[in-house]
C-alpha cells in the first residue's frame, strides 16, 4: 500500500500520488487522524468545500490475516463538528488495499449539479456520471453497479439520505455477496459524501490476490496459531452463535438496555428481541444464523434474518439496531425491527442515530412509544426527505431541539449507542470522552469485570479501552478479534511483523494508537472543543435509571478530564517507523 | 435599589433579600454578568432547572434621567449556549427600580404543570395562578392583566412562542400606554421564561414616584444641560423624525441592507420600505411618526404604524424588523411587514430571529422569496407550534440544519441583526466577538466614520464600542442617548453622581463596563466557548457581497482575538465602590 488517490470534486481531477513521508505506515483510523489534523481546516463547514472524505483500509488490509479487511471512512462530522472515523466491514477495504491504496481522499465540492461515481481499477481511477444511479436506494445502487461494472466489484455508496445531506446518513459497503449492508454508519459521513456529489465508489481488483506477507514462513506459523485460538475461544463462539444480539439479555439484566428514549434500561419485551430468540427464529425460518461479512472471517457474527417464507428481510440484524429501534421505541417485534433496519439500510441511514431520533420523536409526542406502523412511516418520511423526515433524519439532537425534548441521548451531537450510560458507566465514560462522540466501538466496557453501575474503575477501564481500540482500527482488524488478540498481544505483533516486515513490539502499536487519539483530539481542539464537550447530557447525571438501582452517571469531571490528558504525542510516529525495516 | 427578589419555581418560594456585597452598585447588564458567573452553572441546560432568568433595571432606573428606564433581562441563552442580556424599553425597569428592586431572579423549574404569574407590589411579591392567561397572545395577556390588576401596572410577559419554549421567543414589556410591544427579544429568553412556567410579571408601583437624586442641586443643573443637548442634537432629531427606519436608505446605499437571506446587501424595493416612506405613510394615514416608549424620553424614536383606515397595525415598526422581514425576504410592502411584526409581537417572537429563519426557509425552498402570504402563514404556524412552526420558531440556525441550508446568518447560534457584515465590517466584528452573539446593540459601527466594507480600523472601532455600550446597559440608559452623551462623558458622570451620590469619573464607568464584558466572557468560557466561537460563518468570509464591491468579511482572526484580550479584570468593582460615598 503505497499510493494515495486524491480526487478533487471542484476541479474533477483524479491524481495518484506517493504518500508524504509523514503518512508512511499510517493507515485506517491513524491515517484519517493525521491527515485531518495536517490538511483540513478544523473549523470548516462539514458539508462545505473544505472538508474531505477519506476511505482507507488498515495496515493489514488485503492480507490473509483473518478479519483484517475493515474500511475506515473519515472526515469532519456534520453531527459532532469534530473528527470522525466510521469503520465498516465487507470487502471495500480489502479491494482498496489490494489495489495498493493507502487512502482515497475526496476533496472539494462540485461546481454544478452533476453527480459522480468514482471507479477505481488496477489501471487507474476516473470519475463517471452517476446519472441513473442518483436517487436510488443502496440495494438497487449496488445491484446495478455490479450489473454494469461486474459482479465482483466492491461498492461504497450512499442512499437518498446521504444525497439529501441528512446528518443521520451513513455510507454502505458491500459484503462478500455484494450486498451493501456493511455500514460506516456513524457521524453523518453519508451527508459529506452527498455534499460532494459522489454517489458511489466502485472498486474493481480483478486479477489481484491477497497481499503476500513479507515474511512468509513466520506468517504461516503465526496465522495457524491465531486460527487455533479463534476456533477454541468461547467469546468468539458466542459471537458466531448469537451475533451481537447476545447482548440483549446481558444489558437488560443490568438495566442497561436503552428503553423508551433511554429513560430506563430494562424492557418488558426484551425476551422477544433477544439474541436467543433471534437465533431460534432464524433457524426455524431457515435463514442464516452465522454469516461472514468478509472473506477469511472465522468469527461470523453476522446473520441473515428472513421472514416466515424464508425470504431475506435484512442482513445482519444486530444488537445496536435491535436496541435503538426495538426497546428504545418499545417495539418488541423482530420482524418490525428488521423492516425498520432494511428501510434504514436502503435509504442509507445509521440505525443508531435514526433509532435515537425516533425515540426523541416519541418522547416529544410526534407518535406514541410502541407505534410500529408509525415508526415505519417516519423512516419512510426520512427516505423521502419530507419536512418531518428532515427533522428526524438530521439526528437525535436536532429532533430534540425542534420538538422541545430536553432528554436527548447524545454526546457531541451524536446519538449514544445501545449501552445506557448510567447502568454501564465505563461505556458512558467512553461516550463522554471519545473524540468520536458517543460511539461504543471507541471503548466498550460491557464485557469488563466491573460493577457496571458503580463509578469505580470506569474511567481507568475506558481509558485503557480507548487507547487500545485504535490499534485494531489502524490495522483494519475487526474489533471482535480483540476477543482473542487482547489476551495475546504477542500474536498480534507477530502477525503485523510477518505481514509488513516490521519489527514492532506491542508498545509501538500502542504508541501509534495513542498518537491517533492525540491527533484526533488536536483536530477537535482546533475545531473548538473543550472539556465541556467531554460530558454527558445533564439529565443522565441527575435523573436516576430505575432499572439500574437508580444510578445516575456520577463519574467525576476530573476523572473524565484525565482519560485523555493532553500529553505530548507518545513515542513519535517517526520513531515507530524507524523501528520498521 | 437595595433589594433582590428571589423566586424559586421548584419550591414556589418568594424571598426578598439584601444583595450580597459583591452585587452592590451593580445593576442591569453588569448585575446579570456578575450573577451568572457567580451563581449559575455555565454548562447547564438553558431550559433546565439550573438556569435562571433575571430582570434588572439599570443603576439610573426610576430616576428622572431621560430614557434611563431600560430593563435588562438575562440568563443563559438556549440559542447561543452562552450568557444573554436582552434589553428592552417601556416602563418595567422604571417600576421595578421604584419598588426598590435591584433584580428579580427566577430560579428552578416547577415540579408540575402549574403555570404562574409573579405579582410584585410595594407590599411584597407573590406567585399567582396563570390560569386564564396561559395560552393568550401578549396583547390580550397584557390587556387582561391590566384589567385585573389595574391600568397602571407594568407587565413583562411571554406569548405562545415562549410557552412552547421556542428558541426565537422573546419577552414583551409594556410601554407608557400599557401596550406590550417593547421587546427583550433576543437570545430566546422567552423560552427560558416558558420553561419556568412563568407567564408574566405584573408590577404595581402605585404610590411611588421617581427616585430622588442624592444631590438635588447638582442634578437640576446637569439635567437641564443634558435636555438642552438632546433638544439640539441633529442625530436625535433624525431618530425622532424617522425612527430607526432612517437606516434603510443608509445601509442600502452601501450594500449593507440584508437582502434575500443575507445573500446581498441591496434591495430593489428599498425605497418602498425606507424611513422616509414610513414617515410619509404614517403622516398620511394619521398615525404617530413620533412616540416615546417610556415617560421622560425626549428621543421618541418609536412610532405607531396604522392602516389606511388609521387603525393601529403595530407600534413601533423598526429598522431591524423592516430589514429582516422586508428586504431579507424580498417583501417590499410596509403593511405586510407591519402585519408580520404584529403577529411576531403577539406570539412573543423576536422579529430578528424569526425574520432570519424565514429567510433561511425561503433559501431552503420551503416557500419562495417575496411570498407575502406564505410568510404570514409561516409565522402563524410558529404561533400554533406546528412541526413547520417549530422548525422555524427555533431560530435560523436550527431551520438551516433541518432544511440543509448552509448559508445561515448566525453567530453563536443567534441570528444577525440588520447589518450585512461584509458591507459593514465593524458591526461584523461585533457580531463575531460579542459574548452575546450577533447583536447590533453590542457595538454597531453603522454611524462610524469608516469605510464600512474595508477591514481597516473595524476591530478597533468595535472594541471601543463594545467596551462602551455596557456603560449604558449597566445604567439602564437607552443606547440612543449615546448620540449625545458619547461626546459628553462629563455630563454622563455628573448625571450618575448627582443621582447616586457617587464620585465616579468616566474611567470608573468604563471599568465596570469592561468588567461586565469580562464576566460575560468568563461565563461563556466556562460554558465551553473558545475563539472558534468568535468567528462569522464560513460563507461570509468566502462568498462576496455583490452590493458592497464584492467584499468578503476579511478582518483577520488575530484582530478578532484581540478585541477582548482576556485581561485581568479592570480596576475592580470593589475599587469602584470604594470611591462611592
Amino acid at each position: 500500500m503505497s499510493k494515495i488517490l486524491r480526487v478533487n470534486m471542484s476541479t474533477l481531477s483524479v491524481v495518484t500520488e506517493e504518500p508524504k513521508e509523514e503518512y508512511r505506515l499510517l493507515s485506517g483510523r491513524a491515517f484519517i487522524a493525521k491527515y485531518m489534523l495536517t490538511e483540513v481546516k478544523a473549523t470548516c463547514e462539514p458539508l462545505g468545500r473544505h472538508n474531505s472524505l477519506i476511505f482507507t483500509p488498515g495496515l493489514l488490509g488485503g492480507s490473509k490475516v483473518f478479519s483484517s479487511g475493515r474500511i475506515s471512512i473519515g472526515g469532519k462530522s456534520p453531527l459532532t463538528g469534530g473528527i470522525k472515523e466510521s469503520n465498516g466491514g465487507g470487502v471495500v477495504g480489502i479491494k482498496l488495499a489490494r489495489l495498493g491504496y493507502q487512502a482515497v481522499i475526496i476533496e472539494g465540492l462540485p461546481k454544478d449539479a452533476q453527480k459522480y461515481i468514482l471507479k477505481i481499477t488496477a489501471t487507474g481511477a476516473e470519475l463517471l456520471s452517476a446519472e441513473g444511479y442518483w436517487g436510488c436506494g443502496v440495494y438497487e445502487t449496488a445491484a446495478r453497479l455490479r450489473q454494469d461494472f461486474g459482479e465482483k466489484v466492491a461498492v461504497s455508496c450512499i442512499g437518498p439520505a446521504g444525497e439529501n445531506r441528512l446528518l443521520a446518513a451513513g455510507i454502505a459497503n458491500t459484503d462478500t455477496e455484494g450486498v451493501p449492508s456493511r455500514y460506516s454508519g456513524r457521524g453523518g459521513l453519508g451527508a459529506v459524501m452527498g455534499s460532494k456529489g459522489l454517489k458511489a465508489l466502485v472498486i474493481d481488483d480483478t486479477g489481484l490476490g491477497s497481499i503476500e506477507p513479507k515474511r512468509p514462513e513466520a506468517f504461516k506459523r503465526v496465522i495457524q496459531e491465531y486460527a487455533q485460538l479463534l476456533k477454541t475461544s468461547p467469546v468468539i463462539k458466542n459471537y458466531t452463535d448469537f451475533g451481537t444480539a447476545a447482548l440483549v439479555n446481558l444489558t437488560n439484566a443490568i438495566g442497561g438496555l436503552p428503553t423508551r428514549n433511554f429513560s430506563t434500561g430494562r424492557f418488558s419485551g426484551a425476551d422477544k428481541i433477544s439474541g436467543e430468540t433471534l437465533r431460534e427464529t432464524i433457524l426455524v425460518r431457515k435463514g442464516k444464523p452465522e454469516h461472514a461479512c468478509m472473506p477469511g472471517c472465522l468469527i461470523k457474527c453476522s446473520n441473515v434474518y428472513v421472514d416466515e417464507q424464508g425470504k431475506d428481510l435484512v442482513a445482519p440484524l444486530e444488537y445496536e439496531t435491535i436496541a435503538l429501534m426495538g426497546s428504545n421505541l418499545e417495539i418488541e417485534d423482530l420482524d418490525v425491527i428488521a423492516r425498520l433496519n432494511y428501510l434504514c439500510n436502503d435509504y442509507g441511514l445509521d440505525t443508531i442515530e435514526t433509532g435515537a431520533a425516533l425515540g426523541v420523536a416519541m418522547a416529544g409526542g410526534l407518535l406514541p412509544f410502541g407505534d410500529q406502523e408509525g415508526a415505519i412511516r417516519m423512516v419512510e418520511e426520512i427516505g423521502k426527505a419530507t419536512l418531518t423526515g428532515r427533522v428526524l433524519g438530521n439526528g437525535a439532537m436536532l429532533a430534540g431541539k425542534v420538538l422541545g425534548v430536553l432528554e436527548v441521548p447524545v454526546v457531541k451531537g451524536q446519538a449514544m449507542a445501545a449501552y445506557e450510560p448510567r447502568a454501564i458507566k465505563g461505556t458512558g465514560v467512553t461516550y463522554a470522552t471519545s473524540p468520536m462522540g458517543a460511539d461504543h466501538t471507541a471503548g466498550n466496557s460491557i464485557r469488563a469485570g466491573l460493577k457496571h453501575n458503580s463509578r469505580e474503575g470506569q474511567a481507568a477501564f475506558s481509558q485503557k479501552a480507548q487507547h487500545t481500540v485504535p490499534i485494531y482500527d489502524d490495522l483494519g482488524l475487526c474489533l471482535f478479534s480483540m476477543g482473542v488478540l487482547g489476551a495475546h498481544p504477542e500474536i498480534l505483533c507477530q502477525l503485523v511483523n510477518a505481514q509488513l516486515g516490521t519489527d514492532y513490539v506491542f508498545e509501538d502499536l500502542q504508541a501509534i494508537a495513542r498518537n491517533t487519539i492525540q491527533w484526533e483530539r488536536g483536530f477537535n481542539q482546533a475545531a473548538g472543543f473543550t472539556k465541556v464537550n467531554d460530558r454527558l447530557p445533564e439529565h443522565f447525571t441527575e435523573t436516576p435509571n430505575p432499572a439500574a438501582e437508580n444510578a445516575v452517571f456520577d463519574v467525576p469531571g476530573e476523572e473524565l478530564d484525565n482519560v485523555h490528558p493532553d500529553l505530548e504525542l507518545q513515542k513519535s510516529q517517526k520513531d515507530c517507523m524507524d523501528s520498521a525495516c
